[in-house]
């Protein structure tokens, strides 16, 4: 991460950004405003990646931030910009995501800092390793004259793909709950136990998972999955007693994602009562849904079309560092699509051409906030 | 091994039988008829269990077989018995079972000779540790006078429990096939993925399994079971890639087993490519059905009936002793209720009224047999 912070700050130097690393290991950028004591406009994404990642998650935003300064070849908007590449997105390491972000937002608290990995390394630990000073973490907070979040990010999914479109416009961030289940039912011999006597907990999670399967489909944008199961005792031979089974619902709002969990949860008990079995279910995630901000939305929508693409106004169905700011301030995304729907695997890729896109769309919208009436009033509120 | 040799030895010892180990270590009490060179029936079963096991599985066939012979109180049939305790049915230690009963229809061969336990010892030379010499296996075969081969064994199933009935009548053992599958999607992020571009290997196992249920509950006596099952790569917010299962599939018909099978593969076929899944299958057994002889399952239905119970024709579902020696002799067997239908297990009981039952069953079956004109034409062609 030091190479990489030495790399990004020669580019945003050579633009004529002033560059920082804050007390949480985010490198940011100052590119000052065509008059001093301007608000500030935020551009940003995470540098840090997964194990086993493609080249574009994350450190793509970050990257077509940089650009966008770049392009401006020392031009000055009536606003600062203020490029962030965040450290600690994904949440690998500790088992904690956003790490970053939050020091922006002030939720960077005592409780994280003391968040060990599988080392027994604290996070406050491993941000002294890295040369930095724990308790400066108040000094990363926003400053108050932070007008906006904008992130650029890969898809990581298949839905501009599947429509042909290079860009889209993240309207907001799904609501997410991870649940854990497992059906108790009786082991027996699989082979001298009549169908009617059977309590079989592998049956019982297979009606459930068809049943799933069957609601999400049944209402537009939620997303339900089951990734992980496994029966014991896991013999050929022999009855399951135990599935232990994971569930993960996404919709962009709250309510629908809660209405869908109720449901679902409704009807593994029904299953189990019906079975002769008993439920096990824990609540692992439950995350609000995150709406992006709508004038920004509507710009970046603006931005795309002048760019000669058609725009396409999507959900997240992923957890952003934009999420984490939108707490504090206005924050929207970009999305640009991804091959294949590949994120996170080398396979990871994006069109050049996409990029292109994305940056014309990125000085479309710079261009416009500084002419939009709308985002003056933003500033002289600032 | 050798301590329950020497009880079970002295018992039919004291009850007037000669006794002898065979060189596949099966233990063999020879109760001469009434007069010599009559023709001999076969009672018995396994002394061998699994580990952890209960304290009924096998042995209780071959204390009932004693306790008959005791009950002759030296009267003389028509016939001669032979009591068996056979050596090693579970195939637990060098997983391949009816290593005893195979000695006596001559399949007890080479290639299972050199067959390996997990610490590299073969059959034949745990045969020779137990002080027996391999090189006279072949004198363990059945005698040609060998009228048929009867075995009680617990029932290790709930169905003569869920009948209320004490006894039943074994009139086949069922045909299996054991199979593995895999179904092969694409892993994707369960937020970023719209249900109608995903490819879930979990979701497939899942139509399956519920088709497998149907299945077996729509043809009478037929069961289908999934007892293993394994997403990859396994985490909550994955699609999962792959799903790996098992199947276990019994009927007393091998022609309704195939059939069941065949079904099941097409819909398993039919659900890989209607989800642009692929779909891999394996077999990793098929055993055919087995037959008991109808004569004596008429007769064991009689003497059951003599009892005062009801009795009960079934078909096994676990394969016996019974079923290899089937290959050579008429044979049957009489199934006692398993409380709670629990075997393999510390919790297998019997009910002491149940073996009172058995005991005057097989008294019964006896005197039907020496006086049965159907048995004295087989004694006399023996």
């Amino acid at each position: 991460m030091h190479n990489c912070h030495r790399e990004v700050t020669k580019w945003l130097n050579a633009a004529g950004a002033e560059m920082t690393v804050d007390a949480a290991g985010n490198l940011r950028g100052f590119y000052a405003a065509s008059s001093s004591g301007a608000p500030r406009l935020l551009l940003g994404s995470h540098l840090d990646t997964v194990p086993n990642a493609g080249a574009y998650d994350g450190v793509l935003g970050v990257v077509i931030a940089v650009a966008l300064v770049e392009s401006l070849e020392g031009r000055r908007l009536p606003f600062a910009i203020e490029v962030v590449g965040f450290s600690e997105e994904e949440g690998v390491r500790f088992g904690f995501p956003f790490i970053g972000s939050r020091a922006l937002v002030g939720t960077l608290d005592e409780e994280l800092l003391n968040r060990q990995d599988t080392q027994g390394i604290s996070v406050r630990n491993a941000i002294k390793s890295f040369g930095l000073n724990t308790s400066e973490i108040p000094r990363a907070a926003l400053s108050n004259d932070t007008l906006a979040y904008l992130e650029f990010h890969i898809e990581q999914g298949p839905v501009l793909e599947s429509l042909g479109r290079s860009l889209g416009a993240v309207e907001a961030i799904a609501a997410q709950t991870r649940m854990e289940f497992v059906f108790v039912g009786r082991a027996n011999h699989a082979g001298t136990t009549p169908m009617h006597l059977r309590h079989d907990a592998v049956a019982a999670a297979a009606e459930w998972i068809v049943a799933v399967e069957r609601t999400a489909h049944n209402h537009p944008g939620l997303v339900a999955t089951v990734g992980q199961i496994e029966a014991m005792p896991g013999a050929t031979n022999v009855i399951a007693a135990t599935a232990r089974f994971t569930l993960d619902v996404r919709h962009k709002s709250g309510d629908i994602r809660d209405s869908a969990v109720e449901t679902l949860v409704r009807m593994a008990e029904e299953i189990a009562v019906r079975r002769g079995l008993m439920l096990q279910q824990k609540v692992l995630l439950s995350q609000r849904a995150v709406a992006m901000d709508p004038f920004l939305v509507d710009q970046i929508q603006e931005a795309i079309r002048s760019t000669g693409c058609q725009p396409h106004r999507m959900t997240s169905g992923a957890g952003h560092d934009a999420m984490i700011l939108a707490e504090k301030v206005p924050a929207a995304m970009i999305f640009l699509r991804s091959p294949g729907g590949i994120s996170h695997d080398p396979a990871e890729s994006v069109e050049v051409e996409d990029v292109a896109k994305a940056l014309e769309c990125g000085l479309h919208l710079l261009d416009q906030l500084a002419n939009s009436s709308e985002f003056q009033k933003r500033m002289s509120r600032a």
